[in-house]
């Protein structure tokens, strides 16, 4: 959990490769190829859910496979990394601007988790969103849900905005659902770890239930990622795994224990939101609405 | 909040002014009164949105109101609040009672916040239904929401079911829509803090999401409280006074800080949750269902 947030996940994973290319140049190009490929693998078993890891690691495999010159092999990876990195700027940029053309004007937005600045090499993308709606004049308040267990949305969320002068009011979890339920709230909208052909979206624990609440109050529900966290492998969200997560996220806090010991508890770092309660879903490539077929818009282009 | 639970609060409203008499049981009676009458006032501004709260202080004030001599008003006023704790306990047996015939065979029961031994003198409202359909053997495990941001879920509700041998998993706020899409929740119960004629129910806030929730899930949604807490002098949960705490319960936890300086922060201490999304709500004098009327079964009585 030292590196968070999708995107900032799959530009560390090319880097990391860049890195284990560079501490293995001396090699020859076999020995080099095995410490790449099990370097992959190690990456890979890190978090199970981020589909951009995947995707990060086979960009970096296709430069790896492409040339039996160990220094070429090196050199190219380090350009891909540092492609991948400046690709995640525009792409999160693009987001924005795609995603700000759907937001009302006066608009009070919900956000779940932190899908900002600190979750991709920059701007971000349901912050990328916020953001350009926000240059647009377009955005009166932003409530931060807090994200327990590990308060992504108090610690860099509220944070983030804060600095950027966007007006921000943090809420726990559980309050969204109140004041949905007094008018106001206008719009949510949360990043994405993994989004399946069907359009399902897996995304930080809490999500489901907002996406519910946003539904029994007619109020529209974004999902805003990079195209590259669409996975057209996997048909629907059934089959994406959820990543567990230790006890102590619930049981401590500040490194104090805040529930009796011995208890059982349940941690599951995500939710899966079916299409069906998802307004349309915002990539760097344009806005996908129900019912999702990601492939058209990938033909336009 | 050193004090908390409606009927917790209504029982110490009771011994408060029990005790505010035996203090000034040397004063001639008119001085008697004003004590009372200030100390009523007092006890009375504590917590806006506890009905418990008043119905035992009109229940006191009946008491000092019946006689002229000091003596008889402080006697009769601490046999009445003895009277109101022994109450309390029977009471909450019999919505135990009362709830258990609901719960079905191997049940997996969600409840948020405290509704327990610890929040009433004894027993509990929507812990009493869980005790009860325990000691029938129809409980399977019990799904405890943390309860943000004051905890009361994870370090009292967990607590006291623990150590009842009940068995109990902690879950955070926002992972109960996930294990009720899993098919892992049977039903929910809760408490109330105040509920209005029209079956309104004022709870703890992140109440009202559990119940969309529910309804999302079909999942029943019961309301375990003591008759008292209906106020039939409100129509509906428009009216009801909402209470605002203080931002350091979202922005420090165990003293230390976990969100920016300089955030605003929401944090209401309760939701309205409709009567339409309430499957029963379950007192001593028996079970309410919608479309509800609370003055039918007292005529039955």
């Amino acid at each position: 959990m030292k590196v968070r947030g999708a995107p900032a996940i799959g530009v560390s994973a090319a880097y990391g490769m860049a890195l284990a290319a560079l501490n293995n140049a001396s090699l020859p190009i076999e020995a080099l190829k095995e410490k790449l490929a099990s370097a992959s693998k190690l990456i890979g078993a890190t978090r199970p859910t981020a589909v951009n890891l995947f995707w990060a690691l086979k960009e970096m495999e296709k430069v790896w496979t492409a040339s039996d010159d160990p220094a070429t092999v090196v050199e190219e990876m380090v350009k891909r990394a540092q492609e991948i990195a400046a690709e995640d700027e525009n792409m999160c940029k693009a987001i924005g601007r795609h995603g700000a053309a759907l937001v009302p004007d006066n608009a009070r937005i919900l956000t779940h988790c932190n899908a900002g600045a600190l979750a991709t090499a920059d701007y971000g993308t349901a912050l990328g969103v916020i953001r350009a709606a926000f240059e647009d004049g377009k955005v009166k308040m932003v409530w931060a849900d807090e994200t327990r267990p590990f308060l992504q949305g108090a610690r860099l969320t509220a944070w983030e905005l804060h600095k950027d002068n966007i007006p921000v009011r943090l809420i726990c979890d559980n309050m969204a659902g109140h004041f949905m339920q007094r008018g106001q709230i206008d719009m949510a909208v949360v990043g994405a770890d993994r989004i399946t052909a069907n359009g399902d979206v897996a995304n930080k624990i809490g999500t489901y239930s907002v996406a519910v609440l946003c539904k029994e109050h007619n109020i529209p529900f974004y999902v805003a990622a990079p195209y590259s966290t669409i996975d057209l492998n996997l048909h629907d969200g059934q089959d994406i795994p959820i990543e567990e997560r230790k006890a102590e996220e619930l049981t401590t806090m500040a490194g104090k224990r805040i529930a009796p010991e011995g208890i059982e508890v349940a941690n599951p770092a995500f939710d899966v939101t079916p299409a069906r309660l998802i307004t349309a879903i915002i990539t760097e490539k344009g806005v996908f609405r129900p019912p999702f077929d990601f492939s058209k818009v990938l033909e336009q282009k």
